[in-house]
């Protein structure tokens, strides 16, 4: 199908390679860009062009006339060998990747934003970073984030232990955006550590003038290397690249699609900022895991099964029905303002407890904590045995109900855990912090 | 099973009468407050205690002691009639009260939280209102907003309508703040209006010295007789009592559980003020339907069945088949990032789409927009005929595909609708507004 009435267009197509900046101009329409997908030449007309915007855009070539403005540039970045020469005054970190855009840092040649690099390809990438410490780079797996299972979950763990066991002072963890802060919060229930893990991505790829990929790994190697021995998210703080945050691994959320200083911390403080180089840990608001304060170890037992419902006014209450009768290890709920839902959600939420499958609860809000005392849905929740869980969002509380199903089946043990702080998770006195960004 | 080892506490309870302050002692605890609620005498040894903070605490009375330090105190509010002498200078408003702990302003003597309230006795707890309007108060229903359903939004919808036919020259609806976003949007494309409609609650009933009750009241009367006739939103912009926002309804989201400025607009900035019973329109940042701009029309045709699912890693993606084999009307997935899901779940909305049934996509991060160009599971996505929103909460498409569903089974006419700004729901120029309260 693919080249029927489309032979004047694919003639265009062959002329021109991927990396050349091409003028696009169909009725109506003009692009410019640089070419980063010809059509596949079996189901697709498309190609994908990178506008100087930084984005992609498919365009149907369909009627389309191609023009080639220029030749592809020579890549920026060198592909020499990385002098890796080992110094013993230098730390030995280990740089694990996962994908996503911060693994398509040195991706300039195709362009395209796909997870398609090796760990050594991201040091290459930013050879500063041998600068400062030993740098031993991995490539664990290559995925879009979207994509991240707790399978995946279990296999970075391990890969992190590795590291640590065999010496590494710290681990900074490539890894999309999207995910990250799930990603983060189950480490964080998996693995003890006596050194910082960084989990670190970008939000702009390295062929756009504005990437945040160079600025995220120089913090994320300052944070690795700093006394912060807790699973963190480093980031970009601000809109500039005038510093970075680091946010504790279960209280960071992904809160903007697409600006760079996405991540927040919700309902705490960020753990440090890193500025120039240098890391200002925030040790009067928030306090944290020293270096060598816990000793290494694992523990990847996750549940099976654990569904996160978020509550709306008409949601199908059958839905919990359905995570019961296929016999789910967990259920946490995304409730509304103070931790609540409708009658009929709560009539199959006691079905649900009665079968004992913890059913845990949050809030939609995000920011603020659960209080099922103040309401009557509230305290009739209470009175199913349903878990609240206080200020923990709702995305750590789903990783750590797979860690807390895979570690007992008793629903009491389960409620101690869910309601204890393991990993700065949980907070017993009150939060006000709400929105920090403008 | 009640009275079994807690005869002492009972004896101590029946003592004392609600409404009474009391302090409860027991082992390592000691709280003071206003006894909300006695042990029911059947399964429930709790009592209920309204502390000075303002929260209600169940307190479990085995060991307790239980002592009375003062009485109840008089209801501060008055019950006597409310002088409703109708002024021709005046406008005139209607409260529609549906619930909600506005509604409890004056459950003073029984102090618990229950949606049990008329608009009459809103407007007695309020009598202020009447000197700036004819107030015309009814109780539409009485529920919490957690059990709000789209029949009740049509409902309001009809009472609304009633009203501003009989000549209303704004509306007032006083709602739980739990879902009110939710219904704000539902009206918002339920109705066209020529006057302003306010949704207005409370996030601490009356009894709190720290009642936000009547500032909100007053704001939205206010807002009620300016020149923005939208469905919006009238609350607490700080934590203090300096000052209201009015929200679009289609753009606000409840963002904290408790704090008083728990309403944000999302991807805009609010469209007016209101400090010192003025309001001050931001109309130099945003454009707003005027008074008298359309004519009054209602339509709540609504479809039966619309999901909204936010995915997470590990998500069983069968639930998107749940939906499909119950005949959904639609679906709206709350995504990662720019708007991505992983394959598996790709493949299930594949077979939605194919069966028709639209399938909308919005982003979990809530501020930016959607982008599906931009990595290769979005263009998929695309492929797959998802409909991207681009800016729109994942709540207002929520309510706006349950109303595009019910006003065509054609799934190209319901992707017209949903990519068309009907009620400033979606923005085609890009928003970077992000986090706007400190």
């Amino acid at each position: 199908m693919a080249y029927e009435g489309y032979l004047k267009e694919f003639l265009e197509i062959s002329q021109i390679t991927v990396g050349d900046t091409v003028k696009v101009t169909k009725p109506g329409i003009e692009h410019k860009g640089m070419l980063l997908e010809k059509p596949d030449y079996s189901n697709k007309n498309t190609i994908i062009l990178k506008l100087n915007s930084g984005y992609n855009i498919g365009i149907d070539i369909k009627d389309a006339k191609i023009e080639k403005i220029s030749s592809g540039q020579k890549p920026k970045i060198e592909l020499d060998p990385v002098d890796k020469q080992i110094s013993e005054e230098k730390d030995n970190l280990s740089i694990l990747s996962t994908g996503g855009t911060v693994a398509s840092v040195i991706d300039y040649k195709t362009g395209a934003v796909h997870p398609a690099f090796t760990a050594d390809d991201l040091l290459r990438a930013t050879p500063e970073l041998v600068d400062y410490a030993n740098i031993n780079a991995k490539a664990i797996f290559n995925i879009l984030s979207e994509n991240m299972t707790p399978q995946y979950w279990k296999e970075t763990a391990e890969a992190v232990y590795n590291e640590i066991n065999e010496g590494a002072d710290g681990i900074i963890i490539a890894h999309g955006t999207d995910t990250m802060h799930y990603t983060a919060s189950a480490l964080s229930f998996m693995i003890d550590t006596p050194v910082p893990i960084i989990l670190t991505g970008a939000q702009r790829s390295s062929d756009r003038p504005s990437s945040d990929a160079f600025t995220n790994l120089m913090a994320s190697v300052v944070a690795a290397k700093s006394d912060i021995a807790e699973v963190s998210i480093c980031m970009h703080a601000t809109e500039d690249d005038s510093y970075c945050d680091l946010h504790r691994g279960t209280r960071a959320r992904k809160m903007h699609t697409s600006r760079r200083d996405t991540f927040t911390s919700i309902n705490m403080n960020p753990l440090a900022k890193i500025e120039n180089n240098q890391i200002t840990i925030n040790d009067k608001e928030v306090q944290y895991t020293k270096r060598n304060e816990n000793k290494l170890s694992i523990n990847t037992n996750l549940a099976d099964k654990v569904a996160l419902i978020k509550m709306y006014p008409g949601i199908d209450a059958e839905i919990i029905d359905i995570y019961t009768d296929k016999g789910y290890d967990g259920i946490v709920i995304e409730g509304t303002g103070l931790g609540h839902c409708s009658d009929e959600v709560i009539d199959k939420i006691s079905r649900a407890t009665n079968e004992n499958i913890p059913v845990v609860m949050t809030s939609q809000c995000l920011f603020g904590r659960t209080n099922m005392n103040v309401y009557s849905s509230g305290r009739r929740l209470l009175q199913e045995n349903v878990i609240p869980v206080g200020d923990m969002i709702p995305e750590t509380a789903y990783t750590k109900l797979l860690w807390a199903a895979g570690q007992t089946d008793d629903t009491e043990e389960i409620r101690k855990i869910m309601q204890s702080n393991l990993k700065g998770e949980i907070n017993t006195t009150s939060s006000q912090n709400y929105f920090i960004k403008n």
